[in-house]
């Protein structure tokens, strides 16, 4: 029997939750669920309003939640982890122990369970951290973003008074990136790798200095980075800035006595809302069988043994990947 | 308390396992287990005769099993995982299903713990295979192994008249890589894709055009994939060519539509069996976890919930890294 997922929420990331579904046979899509009217949805699937939800617990196994991080997901999460199982793509790394313990105990409850920051930052960069660690114990690690566009960043400045449109890039110091492969000693920290550059198209009529600094003293989003903001028009944007590609590079070097290691993983994604999409789908798929387990409650990428997020039995697994 | 280890064999591995033992403070090495003389070992642990081994089931949490996949490995392991949890780097894929059967048998009759296949490739690479799989159900996978030395090339290499020392690494193609990661289309084969290099130290009188039309027809070693061959002097070798350097990479290529997707994570090792052991002492720790939770039986790194392999509390792993 195929497991039966809900979306919640149709932006870029839910859209891109309902493209991947096809590549899953064993998943099958049963509603998307929004607060507009599910008629001026442009999809060929099934929408409903969100008020058809609570109607629908018998016939949904897992909901992926793909409202925004800013206020949607710390706000409304833990009220569907009551009633569904979920998974969700929440991006603040800040909030994350308390949104695991919000989501922790709503599914908990609700004999539920809940795969919190699936994507891949958090997510697949957040494993392949633990990974690396837990292999070179000794050593350093390394995170670069992008170049790339960053959705949740993006999304926080869309909300802030006065702001149109607004997309956001980070930058990562390929002049570092290229010391740490040479080998060389690097002053590494989250904020001197990186800047932030951010393009913003105004409301008619807001101020501009104030908007630019609202972005540059958000916390955790923007301070203490070096953030550029540009203010640009509607044509601009939408020519250059709607490309949704992202990536970038976790680096481990460690050592064993007198040898170094390198353990690198690299993201190159043409689409990150269809790249955070499959991650959640695969989570989806763990969820599953989590719920199957009757291991109820809130879990990361770090709880689920990998094969809970293919198809595949272990038999098959260790003859044809080990 | 700490997680008490003991070794079983005292080769190139075995050594890595003593060495990167000393980077984890909650394991600790109870002793190595050997069939040679124990005082005769170049070491400052304790060390027994294999036959002390039986009386030692209450003293040792998990053995860490470093003898080689050609014979040991299959004809002993199971043997020790009727008595003891074990984890071994047995790195025959082929072999691999009867392995798994082999050890969950004795393992399970035991209520023991066997991690088998542990290691980088099998065992990192495999379960960076399953991931990028799971995230990219749609796409093609490619490996590529090295730069690394091939101790068995190497060896056949020696043995041909005229060789005092060889050294062979396997090199993978940088030309299609780049191609695959630059999203062209690559006929990939186990031959196109690698190379070797061929270091040698011909004996005194030797002909080296013989030698090398020796080593570049040699069937299935070396032909037919295109081998370039080098002649050195001794002290170039001694000081270029002794370390047992390895890795390589494992990339995905997946589309959701039109979007093309790259993961890809690359090992470049100074000491391939130091980092062998390094994942098999990651191991050793979560084998003592499913130990504790008293799921028996045999188990490959695909069963590993990643959070096992460190030793910190989920609350911390969520704030540090997701």
């Amino acid at each position: 029997m195929k497991t039966k997922v809900g979306i919640v929420g149709y932006g870029n990331l839910g859209r891109g939750v309902e493209k991947v579904l096809q590549y899953h046979d064993d998943l099958e899509l049963v509603g998307i669920f929004t607060r507009r009217d599910p008629d001026s949805l442009d999809t060929a699937s099934r929408a409903y309003h969100m008020d058809a939800l609570e109607k629908k617990t018998n016939d949904i196994d897992v909901l992926i939640l793909c409202g925004g991080s800013a206020t949607d997901i710390p706000e409304t999460a833990h009220m569907y982890a009551k009633n569904f199982s979920t998974v969700d793509c929440y991006d603040n790394h800040r909030d994350m122990p308390n949104h695991f313990k919000r989501m922790n105990e709503a599914a908990t409850g609700g004999e539920n369970v809940s795969i919190i920051g699936t994507g891949w930052d958090p997510g697949v960069f957040s494993v392949q951290k633990l990974y690396s660690e837990a292999l070179l114990p000794n050593g350093e690690s390394y995170t670069f973003w992008g170049p790339g566009l960053s959705q949740g960043h993006s999304d926080a400045v869309r909300r802030l008074d006065g702001v149109k449109l607004a997309a956001q890039y980070t930058m990562p110091s390929s002049e570092m990136i290229k010391e740490i492969e040479d080998g060389r000693d690097v002053s590494y920290d989250k904020f001197s790798s990186h800047h932030r550059v951010v393009y913003v198209v105004l409301e008619e009529g807001a101020d501009a200095d104030i908007v630019r600094e609202s972005i540059i003293t958000m916390p955790d989003y923007f301070e203490p980075y070096e953030t550029e903001v540009h203010f640009i028009s509607e044509s601009e944007y939408n020519k250059n800035h709607t490309q949704l590609r992202h990536g970038g590079h976790v680096i481990r070097r460690g050592y064993t006595g007198d040898n170094t290691h390198t353990y690198k993983t690299t993201l190159d994604l043409d689409s990150n809302p269809e790249f955070t999409a499959s991650v959640a789908v695969a989570c989806a798929r763990a969820a599953k069988r989590f719920m199957d387990a009757r291991q109820f409650g809130a879990k990361s990428i770090f709880d689920i043994p990998p094969m809970y997020l293919l198809n595949e039995s272990r038999e098959s697994l260790i003859e044809r990947l080990l």
